[in-house]
Order: C-alpha cells, then sequence, then structure tokens
C-alpha cells in the first residue's frame, strides 16, 4: 500500500507512521517528494490487515492500495477461461448459451408452454422464479415449493437445465435439489452468509451484480464463492442504478468486458433487468454479444401484460425466437455458436 | 394507476387497455386530452396487482402509481410518533439517544474501555459488531459467538443497552438472545428474509438503508418488518453512493427529514458510514440533530489506527466527549434533551 | 398534466386546484378514486405553464407530467430518419461512419500522420481539439487558432471532414470558419447560450450528452438547436458519470437504443470518453456497432504514453486499423456499410 | 505520482516506463515490492505533464496522483479564511448571510414586494434571475435586460445587494453593469470560458457546484476564476445528481465542511435547487447552518403556486420569515451572527 502523509507534516510524525507500518507486519519504504511523502508499505495486502486505518492519523491524507483484492478470481490465478457444464451444457466456452422463461413461475400451463417455446426457439436453461424478492411486501411473492415442483416437470418435460433464485439460507437446501444452477439475485450480491451456503451446496452459483456495486466489489463477491470451495460462479450483469430513469436501471456492458479480462470466470447478461423495457431487450442482447458475453438471460412470458410480476420487461415467446434469429449474424461475428 | 397511452394510439387499442384494466380489479376512467389519452385506473393499489404489466402493450406509454407503496409505516396509518422503549432508553422521543462504541468488537480490554467511556460521555446504548459483513473473504469476519459474550459482560458490568448486526438468518435467535437491539446492515436492507426473520425475533430492529435505495424503497423495507407482526423499527440513514470519492458515501440528511415527515418511526443518523472520515464525523453529527434525527450511532475506537475495521471513521474517546459537549447546543436549538 | 391530491384533502382545497388549473390555461378533468383525488388538466403541455408549482399548494401531494417536452427532436414530428450531408459524408443513412483522431491537436507532425492513418483505416472525418476543456487551468487548453489552421491543412491534404469542439459563445464564428461539424462538450451540454450561437453558425453540430444527463434532458439541449433553426444535430453518446470507477464513465449504450426510438437524429458512440482505457475501446465499439449506433468518435493519436491529454484513452494508428477490421462484420450483421 | 506496474512485468518493461517518467521530467523512485513493482515520480505535479497517459503502455496497471489539484484555494496556500466585502455586506466572516429573493425576476411588483419583505425578514442580499437557464427551450426564459432593471430599482429601494446569474460570455458586461455578485449556475461549472469571462469583470463570483462535480473538480473550477485574478469566489453547494427521487437533488452537506476544511472560501447552500420541495428547505437550512455554512441562498415568492419557474421550491415571505426565526438558535450554537 502507498501511504501519503500530508505536506508539512514534521519528520516525528512521519516516524510514527512508518513505525505504525512495520507493527502492521510490513515492510515502509519512504519516498521524500519535493512537497509531500509517500511511504510505501510492501507486503502482501491480502493476507495483511489493510492500512486504510492509519488515515485516523492526522497527518496522513490518504492510503492507496496497489494489489487486487481478489485472488482466486483473477486471470492471474487461473489464466485459462472456466467452462461450467450444466447437466451437459456448458457455460462460458465457445457456445453462446440461453437462458429463458417467466420472471416468475405462475402455474403449471404457463411454464409448460414458456419452457417448450424457449426450447424451440434455441434456449437450453429454463429459468423461472418460484421465490421472489419483491420491494413491497404486498406483492406476489412466488409459489415457493410448489413453483419448483413445476419447474422440475418442466425439466422432466423438455430437458431444459433449470436456473431459479434462492433468497435465504434455509431455503438453499430445498432449491438445490431442484435447480441445476443457483441463481443470487442483485439485492443479495452482498449477503454474505447466503453466497456461503450456495458455495456449500456444491451447485453452480450464478451471481448478479448487486445495483450499486462496483465491478470490484461484486468479483470479491464471487471470491467468497470461490474462497468456500465452489468453482463454479458465473458472473451476471443485469444493470446499475443511476440517475437515469427512461430505463430501470443502466446496462453497463463495459463491466462485462471488464469481468471478461480480469477474471477467467463465464459471464452473462440479463437485459430484461437490465432495461425493464421489453422493447429494449432485443437491442441491447445484440450489444452483450458484442461485448463478449458468454450468454444471456431473458424474461419470457406467454402473455406479458397479465404476468404477475414485471410484465412490462418480458418478451413473448414469438418475440424471443425472433430475437434469437437476429441475434445468430452478431454470434458469429463474435465467433459464438449460437 | 395512470395509465398512459400513446400519441395517435387507434380506438380499438385504447379499449384493449380499458378491457384489461377491467380484467385486473380496476375501475377505468379514460380523458381524452388534446394529444393523447389517459386512463385512470380506480382501485386500492396496495391490494390490487400493479397496471405496470400493461406496458408490454405497444400502444401504452407509462404507467404512473398515485398511492403510496407503503401503508403500516406511514403518518396516515399512525399519526403520533413511535416512540421505542429499549429497556428504558427511548427511542423516538423528546431524549436525543447516543449509540456508540467500536466497530468490531475485538476483543474484552477494547471493548470494555469503550464502553465505559462512551457512557460516561453520554451515550445510553452501546454498539459493537460481533458478526462483519466484509466486502472481501479475507478481512476480519468478526468474532462471532465470542464477541456476543463480550457485548453481554459490557452491558452487565455498564447498565448501557446492546446493539449489533445479525447477518443472516441462521444467526437470528443466537443474536437476539443477546442484543437489545438487531441491526440490518446496508448490504442486507434488501434481504427480506432477514427481515422477516428479525421481525419474528419480537425484538426492536434497526433498518439501515442500502447504499442505492430510495427512500420509499427503505420504507418498504420497514414495511416488510412492519407487516410480519413487529412494531419496533428504527430507521437508520447511513449514507448513499453516488459519484463523489473524497467521502465513502454521500449522507443524505434530506432522507431524515422525508422520514420523519412521511413515517412515525424514529429515525437515526450513521454519520461514520456516511462518510468514512473521522475528520468530518463531529460536523456531520451536528447537521443531524439539525435536521430532526432521533440519534446517532457513532464508531468510538481506543485506538483508531490499530482497529480491526474502519479506523479511519472511528473516533477516539476523548473525540467523542468533545462531540457530545459540542452537540448539547444544537440538540437544545432542536428542542432535544442530551 | 396529472395534478395528485393528498388523501384526505378537504373538497374546498381540491376546489382551490382546480380553480388554479383552469388559471393556468388548462382544462381540469377531476378523477375521485378509493383514497385519493387526482386531477387531470388538459391542454398542450408544450405550451402551457407546467403545473410543478402547484405542489407549493400543502394540499398538492406531485404533479406528473403526461406529454413528452421535446417536439421538434421527436420521431412524432418527423417518422423518417435525419442523414446529414457532411460534404457527401452521410451520417444517420446506411453507412457506418468513422470519425477519428487526437484528443488534442499538438502538432502538424502529430496531425498529419495521423490524419492519413485514420483515413487509411476508413475514416471520413477527422476530429482533434484545438481548444480543450480541461478540469484544471494548470492542464494544457490546446493550441487554440494555430490548432484550426493545422486542421485546416490536414482537411487539404486528405479530403477528410474536420469535427472540432467549441467551448463558447466567441469562439463559435472563429470554429465555424474551419470546421466541417462544430462539437459540443459534455460540460457544455447545458450551455444554452453556446447551444443557440452553434445552431445559428448553420453548421452541422455534434451535441455530447453531459455526465448526468438524463436522455430526455438530452434531447431537450438537442431541441434547443433545431428550435434555433438548426436541423442538422448529431447526438453522441459518451458515457454517464456513475459509483463505478473502473471506468472513467459508464458507457450507457441503452441511451443509444433510446435515442434512435425516441428522435429522428443520427446517434453516434465516442467510446474514448466512455471507458476513458485504450483497452475497453475495441470492444465497446463492437457494442456501439450492434446497439445501432450510426458511427463512432474513436481517440487515435500517434503516441499516447506521450500525448498532452488523455493519452490512456487513445488508440495508436495500428490498433484503430485493427479495430476497423474487427468491426466489419458487425456492421455487416447490423446491415451497416462500413 | 505513482505508476503500478502490472503484475509479472519483465525488467525491461519497466525499465521503460522508467524512462518515459524520466522523460516527462520527473525523477522516477522504484520499489519492488512483493508481487508488483510500483514507480514513484518525484515532481511537482501541477506543473509537469500528468503521467495518466503511461496507462496507455500495457504494462501500466494504474496511476494514482499525490499531490492535490487546486492550489490557490487551497488552506495550505491560505490558512486564513477569505472574507469578501460585498457593499459593506460580508460573506465568510462571523455573520451569516442570507440571500433570498424569487427564483425568477418576473414583474417589478413581484420584485418590489419580495424584496421589501426579505430584507425585513433579515436578509441582506437579493437573488432574482433576469436570464433563466432551462432544461426546455419552451419554457419561460427571463426577462433579460429588463430583469437587470428591476434588480437595480430594487437595491435602490431597498439597500439589498444584488446577485444575479450570468448564462454566457456575450451577458457578463451587461450583468455585471447591475450586480453586485455574479452567479454562476450548476449547468455553467465546467464552463471554463464564462469562469474566465466572469474571473476578468472583477465582481464577487458565486460558483454553484455541478450536478455531477465531485468536490475536486468544484475545487478545480473555483481554482480558474482565482488563476484568472478574481481572488473573490463563493463556492455554493445546491445538490447532486443521484438516484433518489423523492427530492430533485440530494443536498450534500458533508461537501460544505469538505469544502470549509480544504479551501479558504467562503461556502453557502441552495436548500432550494438543493431539494425542490419547499416543505423540505426549512429543515435543509438548519443542516446547513449546522455543518458550517457562511449563508444562504433561498428562493422566495409571494406566490409559488403561480411562480413562471420553479414554485415548488419557493417559500412565501411569510414562510421565510418564520424559517430565520427558527434558524436564530442554530446560528447561536454554530457561533454565527444571524
Amino acid at each position: 500500500m502507498i501511504v501519503v502523509i500530508r505536506p508539512h507534516a514534521p519528520a516525528e510524525k512521519v516516524e510514527q507512521v512508518i513505525r505504525e507500518i512495520t507493527e502492521l507486519g510490513y515492510t515502509p519504504s519512504p519516498i521524500r517528494g519535493e512537497f509531500q511523502t509517500v511511504v510505501a508499505a510492501i507486503g502482501d495486502e491480502t493476507t495483511h490487515a489493510s492500512l486504510e486505518s492509519l488515515t485516523a492519523l492526522p497527518q496522513v491524507e490518504r492510503v492507496l492500495r496497489v494489489q487486487k483484492r481478489y485472488k482466486l478470481a483473477s486471470r492471474e490465478s487461473r489464466p485459462e477461461r472456466t467452462v461450467i457444464d450444466v447437466g451437459g451444457v456448458k457455460i462460458g466456452g465457445d457456445e453462446f448459451v440461453l437462458m429463458a422463461g417467466p420472471c416468475s413461475v405462475e402455474s403449471e400451463e404457463q411454464l409448460m408452454s414458456t419452457a417448450h417455446a424457449v426450447k424451440a426457439a434455441g434456449a437450453t436453461i429454463l429459468r423461472g422464479g418460484a421465490y421472489k424478492p419483491r420491494t413491497s411486501p404486498y406483492e406476489f411473492q412466488g409459489l415457493g415449493p410448489e413453483g419448483l415442483k413445476l419447474l422440475a416437470a418442466a425439466r422432466e418435460a423438455t430437458g431444459l437445465r433449470i436456473i431459479t433464485e434462492v433468497l435465504g439460507e434455509h431455503d438453499v437446501e430445498l432449491v438445490a435439489a431442484t435447480a441445476d444452477i443457483l441463481q443470487i439475485g442483485a439485492r443479495n450480491a452482498q449477503n454474505f452468509q447466503l453466497l456461503i451456503a450456495c458455495a456449500r451446496s456444491g451447485k453452480p452459483v450464478l451471481l448478479k451484480r448487486g445495483m450499486s456495486m462496483r465491478v470490484e466489489e461484486w468479483l470479491l463477491a464471487a471470491e467468497y464463492i470461490l474462497a468456500h470451495g465452489n468453482p463454479n460462479v458465473i458472473l451476471c450483469e443485469r444493470g446499475i442504478r443511476t440517475f437515469e430513469n427512461y430505463t430501470r436501471n443502466t446496462l453497463d456492458l463495459a463491466a462485462v468486458a471488464i469481468a471478461k479480462q480480469e477474471t477467467h470466470l463465464p459471464v452473462i447478461v440479463d437485459p430484461s433487468q437490465g432495461c425493464g423495457r421489453a422493447d429494449l431487450v432485443k437491442v441491447l442482447c445484440r450489444g452483450a454479444v458484442a461485448v463478449g458475453a458468454d450468454g444471456l438471460l431473458v424474461e419470457v412470458h406467454p402473455n406479458p401484460a397479465e404476468a404477475l410480476s414485471d410484465g412490462q420487461q418480458q418478451l413473448d415467446p414469438e418475440a424471443f425466437a425472433g430475437l434469437v434469429g437476429e441475434l445468430r449474424p452478431f454470434a458469429n461475428a463474435a465467433s459464438r455458436r449460437l
């Protein structure tokens, strides 16, 4: 780390900083500039305590980290890309993966018809929420265990793999008994206890980026899962919260490229949450393919206008099939099979 | 709700919207303007499904809510302010409440010396983290159950009430056995399963505002706790995430005033998280008193430079005592006892 | 507009609102819901005063606009897309347009070598700043009139069209004498006097989105130019300011799609400002093509490491040529010629 | 500056960086850590070129500045506070200064009645916009020169000093002939040509913080004015743009404290723009006093509901008088005269 001392700090105050750095296990290396002294603290930042606490001393202006804070997630630790095999569906390889299905599982008919339709259009993984995190306690909270049963039946009927969200530690075991991939939603992206519980389930985990998470924090959340013994993490960009209000969130496609560059993990994009408007989903899917995403998570509902949750951002099956057709040339351009 | 139809939509498309509104249980009342038609949908928005799904129809431009989404938290449902009694300490009344203590419980000596010091300075509630949510899995995660024991001992020794954070559903029972107030942190502010579990514990719950939560969403998170039968919710503003990087977060003191106006619940301020810099804590405390907060949650550590977490934003006991002295005239100006 | 009355407002307070609405020239149409009354105010919102001032009345909870605030910029006013002819280069048509060149004009050699290189790679418009808006007064502010002369010479030598930024009203005439397109930077995007002065110059104007501008505000800034008699406006998305700090800005590719949908104007993307990192420029260019942008504005410098401004985000000529080659299949997929 | 080299960079690549640093006029001082090398570049960062361009080299991971970028604005350059004398009204001294008046000058009667009322309540400076920057070209743009005449007449009649906004370079001379303080609005806060023109007028300049300006950028904008020979700069916090939409902006009261700490300049607060809601103005004024602001800029209108601009955030004269009364004890607590 680099400890920046305030201008005009007396020598004994610099000495105090140097002593503290030593005490915290780093080797101090002071550099006296024209106006200010900085002290480089040599040592492994990921195993030593942070020196940021030193800014509690009035003579310390700032502390700057040098090393990256994530290890297992980094390209340095694993130069080749991670390909996750979900019952034969490979995520993070040459194939571009389509995960599609309704925001919420609402009924057998709704789920089955959607499952057959998205499979026909090219999806290999079925999404559908049995447990729904809703902003208000008065909104539809999902069918719960009954929804999981319907998802299992849809897998049986179609051969699609299943991804579904898990909301709390208590549900991990039950959800993991059905799901092929556990989804951790944006609101829980720094619910570390849930990350750890999902890691321990052994199932692949799809980790959405939190609404106000910097990329570094997102990768550190992934690091929690990796560090608890589960190497199968899929990152999912779904938009961040900004001042713009035409869209529900601001889809950060640069973050996809950054995550691909910084880590070896697969990265997919959720354009439905990303914009919150069905009329923009298609064009954002193209953008996602172009920036190098490994797949998409798209909300599809047989009748969006009457959906029990987030109808405004769901495509109907016909629109989804059209979307896939339009994506093919972009996938080709990006050297991905679709 | 108000459904805004796109300009030039043909009459039968407007009729379709009217039919859908009726089907969803509202009474439609169309108003034809010079350029656009809007349809007012009359009915209780908190019990009916949202009409936002109707924007899936191409002729629908936008859907605007009219009613507030929170009920139990609102001033309309309870005009008089809620005063929460925590073992004789009243939060939300005429007294201005000081909660203070270390970011993390680190050792018996650290906690005891801090507890005695903050009590002497005027605090009535001791804060201290036994379970710490840390951005990186490699950072100090708290002492866990051992930390809870130390907190119980400090209460025994000083008579201070205890507030401490609970990170996951599995810990609620254990933490609630020691804590007088359960704290839900910013990262878990929309971890609805945790909100429900804390609600059911029967203990007062302090709910921090999430980093990217609008005030409405914060009050809806409080509504989860109220709707699950626990009326003792304390709101805590701790700064939101913005582009500004001089401070760790941007303390939103207007949100304190809004929450006091919109709800009957007590609202306190955490200036330590709010700015992440000890040198600004004092002045933000003044601001908090002035805008009408009911109390403060301040981080105090015997030796901030060597703290195991967030030393940069912790005051030492002497600075805390000085702070309390300086706050008194502001508390008087705000007609609060301190 | 829709005026939302607070719950439980007495009838005479509702009457007062209705009177004010009438006085401001609208026809009021009250709708009494179960809990709240709303009053629809019928009339042209773009020619009447806004009713937002009515929220000064305590019985008014909120005022919601219905109509869009931009007229000339909207698709409704002109369904076919605007194609701008800049000395034979058509912007907004089937061709995908490349504008490239250095951040700042630094010297004849630097500019000439870049101009020849970007032309060879496929660019038709040369960018280069003669006047530079710099955050600090101590940074390089551009060569000024001397820079304009070099740009004119580069046009002479290569046949490329010239785009360059204009910083203030006083410079419009001088810059317009040389430039084929006037660029208005993000910091001046709501400098309305400059917008009007540029409009009056008669030259095409490229309007960057301001760092914290909502799409609606961006389109209203374009409306200033259109309303002052200049139909040749090119919109340019260059990233918005968010909390993310890995990149300099967050490129909002959804905004490109929205602007294409809402307006008839050409929309281009500046990925260099958008991310502030050369290593991400290439992939964001792909994304821009895929979401439907009409062109790119890319910073190219013969030796980025020694650039006088923003070297970190400039490509060298070789990288630019490589970029263009990689973009072609994406342009094909998007049915654009490149 | 500190140049961080990527892990595993070969020695000759580090040498290349060291050579570039030397070429750019700094003295390089490499420090080899366990995992990464950093090179400290010793030299005055405010007079040398930035090394950020070096991140164009693939072996450079990041460049970190050490020195502050503002000089004349900093406390280091001038430890004592700047007190600005505006015709006998001292801004930045022990007195707490009230600037009040309508958002827009609308008529003689409107302005005169407001001027007399705010003077009676304790204001010493009259605000009022003759030139209004409006988001839409179809909104009221101010009375222009006629508005300036009315402001001059109001000064004549009341003895109040005048502050009014200047929108463009062309208007500076005319506005400066009437105004005692030139106001630069948030949208123009990085319109550097306007900053320079206002600096040269010799009049005190009130510089609002831009909507998405970091504090550092705000102080650098002030530095533009100082560096062009005008020492009389008043900073004005007016809220930043965030995701919160209950208020129009998020008033950042911590920024007031930071600006007071980092600079010697007076800092005032505009709570009307800061929240955009009259019902919150009062409580935010209290907060502003408490955090150490030197004064307030408050919008007051005789009949807010019919104001031609921003009525929703204007107080009527009675409310303003009440506000001043309530502020007195807070001003006392903050050791300010009011």
